[in-house]
């Protein structure tokens, strides 16, 4: 019933993350609605995407490309940044979080997967080569394991743990318990038994 | 923190319908991992969507633009619907949900907006003059009112059928009632009493 060209670019649209056909359907008759400046720019954009960002070579960070090819994301670039303490992330998105939160005055290295045994992804599908040359490399002291404190995001820090024992680094967890503004009474268990387990002298 | 590049697209994609910032941003940065193979396919069917596929001129479906640069559909172009049956339709959407019932062998109208008084679109927002040329054009002599039965719909319905009276044509509404595999127990006042209000001789 519709045109070829959009099945293509609803088929498309539909490989992005949390979008079906339905929503996909639904982007596309919406574009051909908008008369075509919106499409246009966005296409002109998404076609120059792959030369202008890349993710960083160093950290796996969004990085915009420079004139030699090179990737290198702002937080690798600025030499302020203590090369010696490295703050493991799952996505990017995770790190632009800890960015904000204004504690991490190191590096970073973004994993882009955590282990996941359901969805196929072993130990040999994280980049634990590339993380240990960074560390070599650097010279890395300190390493914080940020990964999130769900199911997987445990799993892989407990791995990163035992891969990175006895390399002579502080190797730190950060904390897991009832969040800023939160209410004791609603917390979940699991949560409240971290809190309790995580106590520090006051 | 972001590349200047990226926050823009970040931007086009959060004016798609139902997407905000932090969705847009997941796109943008899932595209940017993804390595620029779909970026760029992606990119180069938004920049020839317009060129390539445009409202049809007639009644606002989607159409493949031939080569002399005339935007007709499927639908307007195939000489076998009864062209004096017009089916007036809010969205392509419900176009293509009618169409795939397989009931009606007329042509179509998109309306492409309903009456909604809050988000300031009065009867002079809806595209009148065009249906009324539409229907002295084609010597339309039924037309089936299809807008949801929803509160917005229902005026529009309501509007059209006091546009449309005295033209001397066959101007019905679409039932409404419980749907096909529903359950009478669980059906909401209002849709009962529509059922009820809409019953037919057996």
């Amino acid at each position: 019933m519709l045109p070829s060209r959009l099945t293509r670019l609803i088929d498309l649209f539909a490989r992005f993350p949390g979008v079906g056909q339905k929503t996909s359907q639904r982007f596309v008759l919406w574009l051909v609605a908008e008369r075509g400046e919106l499409a246009q720019e966005l296409g002109a954009a998404l076609s120059a995407l792959h030369e202008q960002v890349r993710p960083c070579e160093r950290c796996g960070n969004v990085a915009e490309v420079d004139e030699q090819g090179t990737a290198l994301c702002s937080v690798c670039l600025d030499s302020r940044r203590d090369k010696s303490v490295l703050c493991i992330v799952a996505r990017v998105q995770d790190l632009l979080a800890v960015e904000r939160s204004g504690a991490m005055r190191g590096r970073y290295f973004v994993l882009g997967r955590l282990l996941s045994p359901l969805d196929g992804i072993g130990p040999d599908e994280l980049p634990l080569p590339e993380l240990m040359a960074r560390i070599a490399e650097d010279g890395v002291r300190e390493v914080i394991l940020a990964t999130p404190p769900s199911v997987d995001g445990e799993a892989t820090a407990l791995l990163l743990a035992r891969e990175l024992a006895g390399k002579n680094l502080s190797l730190t967890r950060i904390a897991s318990g009832v969040p800023h503004g939160g209410d004791i009474e609603f917390a979940d268990q699991i949560t409240l038994g971290r809190a309790i387990d995580g106590r520090r002298p006051v």
